[in-house]
């Protein structure tokens, strides 16, 4: 648990001597007084120990965003790296560059290609997954107070970065096609007539976390004249572009504006997340910060995990196995739809994603989706309250459902489950009046037992 | 190459109108008005372009700190990988939580039990690298203008991850038993009495990096109990503890306060840096704080990675392998001593490690080191200037000597070399008196031909 409420406290206590400390294993924080600014809002989330709860395995999950690493071929791989070690051992075990591999940068840009991207490897930087990308962007263009775009809802790892460096996060509403561009352009004109500095607009345009829409590809083109217009760098997301339950992938943002924008991307989700291997695309002069700024955050990524991807993609057919992802993850999603077409009470409405892993659902006026929960995990189903997926108090009456995961006959159970809990809180709004309230307080209160 | 001289220019620049950007591929920076004001730090080394060329095979590199992975049993380590995919696939390709593997964190605590130490695992965080628990550790602690003080000379990552927040770094004096207790205190109190907040010390204790130095062990007592009167927080950074020459190990600081220090360790040098497994030891309030930040910064470390050093702690006889580097590493170092002992010039002074990967030597009066650098590349010998190793100007009269990575008869040659270099530049001294200010400016000049 975070002490935040006492951070208010001056540089010492009166009366107690300076060399005091209290005893160890304590659970007071000595060092209250002397965190950064920026340490002050890093506070554990309320919902943190609820999910501890909910990865238990009688628990359904439409939680987490973990990929299904299972379909990966454990053979291949483990022949892979054994291989690797033996032919490139003392390179693999060793450190590597702050940039990355260089190999693995050609291999990303083929990757990119699949996107419409034309770029140089010498543009790449290979992070520790596109988190570290998101993390070394923010460290190089953030002063505290400075104002980030964002689609509303976002990412919650974005948000929390952003946070850490003390930026505002102003969201831009979506609709069923992604960001919306007039609602942009006004959202630029009005923090400019107040004098805010706009240090760039983040946007995930495929298959978006939370709200699993797709960014259509006029308004990809409206989106980047607009921000071309402001001078608004575009820090472009992707880390489920490849992952289209229809036809080809649209063309990436950056594969019309190589200067105007910063890409990143992943191969958690074409691959698997335990290399974390990411990587950032960006303008040349951004390129060279980005590559200092990683070697003061680690000095440089695992040269281990990298190569293992880079013999992946040499040996592997990777194509096809995202291919296998895909069908996988739209059986999935059709599975998710389809119960909640059939189960869930009316009023409840949702996302109908073209890929990726969400579906981002808005609960009947009255419900609170953070109040929800606990007696959701109590059901033995878990997701994520729509509150984390802003920066602001928003979100409450709106949910994100994963379906990435567990498997379609495991997500229909699990609907079945969470239809349930919604039923009965509709009951209890329609006897007693909005249940909101009530719920607020429902996290941290020791009602329901969750254990 | 950086442009923070051009950082200056205001927001727009009069006349040009706010959509122009300068073509794709051009050096010229279009966001040099839009970064961070940390990021204006954040400029290329000048001696970076040097040590590219240092790398050729040709030169003897006495520069680097890579240690020599080669002697891994390489054929064990494959194997170990290929088994962890067979066993724990789907765990090891997954991702992993913030604080980082529960049993390599058990494994962890060991490791540190040979110096003493007696920890629980819900105290450590594993990172990447221990460069990124420093990272963490002054993203945490750290607001602009906070003074840190560390050992004059210091580890040249952790000076810049220090000045990347914006840290003002004092050094405090050492000799060849350490930090100086006495100038520790002097430095505390005379910067109390300026009003200026010291955030923590930073201390490798052993075999310090870049002077060789091992701080004994009634200084350790001395440096603890002006830290504990002073309320400083210490920042143990012991890489190469394991890595001595002589006997046991000494007891770390954190073995006799587990509320004042954080211990930073590192699998780079006992194993190897290619899984950029490293780890903090902190008391509880900065473990969670830890925790969250490293979750913003990369969600979480390499779970391969994690999986990968558990699985050799667990299967292989690792305090064994850590003998085989000990003879080895000592080895080379009384190489490195026998011939500078042999070959270098009077004048020439250098500390004798008892352990680790580092001699620190001082020049002859009127010498520059950074000056020498590309005469020395020239003639096929490299090192780094001491000048790196400082946050001010000092450290141009010495140079850091690595004796870990080449082999004994590379040694003997490269020193060879290096006082042959030496001993012009004592000639051009002795005849045109210091070479100081022409040296100055070399690394930047086309002067000596490098290729």
């Amino acid at each position: 648990m975070s002490h935040g409420h006492t951070e208010a406290h001056g540089e010492h206590v009166p009366g107690v001597p300076e060399e005091s400390r209290p005893p160890h294993g304590s659970r007071i924080d000595a060092y209250v007084d002397r965190y950064a600014m920026r340490a002050r809002g890093m506070i554990a989330s309320e919902v943190r120990a609820l999910f501890a709860v909910a990865s238990r395995p009688e628990v359904v999950s439409l939680a987490g965003g973990m990929p299904y690493v299972t379909a990966l071929p454990l053979d291949v791989v483990g022949e892979l790296v054994a291989d690797l070690v033996a032919r490139r051992g003392p390179v693999a075990l060793q450190y590597g560059s702050g940039q990355g591999d260089a190999h693995l940068r050609e291999q990303i840009c083929e990757v990119m290609r699949l996107e419409g991207i034309d770029a140089h490897a010498d543009d790449v930087v290979v992070t520790v997954g596109s988190q570290q990308a998101l993390d070394l962007i923010t460290r190089i263009f953030i002063d505290p107070g400075d104002v980030v775009l964002a689609e509303g809802p976002s990412y919650v790892g974005a948000l929390g970065t952003f946070s850490a460096y003390q930026a505002t996060v102003v969201h831009v509403p979506m609709d069923e096609y992604g960001l919306i561009p007039e609602a942009l352009a006004e959202t630029i004109t009005g923090l400019a007539a107040t004098g805010r500095r706009i240090k760039f607009l983040y946007t995930i345009p495929n298959y978006q976390n939370p709200a699993g829409v797709t960014l259509t590809a006029a308004r990809r083109a409206e989106i980047l004249r607009i921000c071309q217009r402001a001078n608004l760098l575009i820090i472009e997301d992707n880390p489920y572009g490849l992952l289209g339950f229809d036809g080809d992938p649209l063309p990436a943002i950056r594969a019309s504006d190589a200067d105007g924008v910063v890409y990143l991307g992943s191969f958690s989700k074409t691959l698997a997340p335990g290399f974390r291997v990411g990587w950032a695309l960006a303008p040349h002069a951004v390129r060279e910060k980005l590559v200092l700024a990683m070697e003061s955050a680690v000095l440089s990524h695992s040269s281990f995990a990298q190569l293992a991807v880079g013999q992946y993609l040499a040996t592997q057919p990777w194509r096809e196995q995202i291919k296998t992802f895909r069908e996988l993850y739209r059986e999935r999603r059709d599975a998710l739809l389809t119960s909640l077409e059939a189960l869930m009470p009316p009023g409840c409405t949702w996302t109908r994603p073209g890929g990726g892993f969400f579906v981002w659902m808005t609960l009947p006026e009255g419900l609170d989706s953070k109040a929800i929960l606990p007696r959701a995990v109590n059901a033995r189903v878990a997701f994520v309250p729509g509150t984390g997926f802003y920066a602001g108090d928003e979100g409450s009456q709106h949910m994100r459902l994963s379906y990435c995961y567990p498997e379609p006959s495991r997500i229909r159970e699990g609907v079945r489950r969470l239809a349930g809990v919604i039923r009965e809180e509709l009951e209890l709004r329609d006897t007693f009046g909005s249940v909101t309230n009530r719920g607020r307080s429902g996290v941290d209160t020791p009602g329901p037992n969750l254990a």
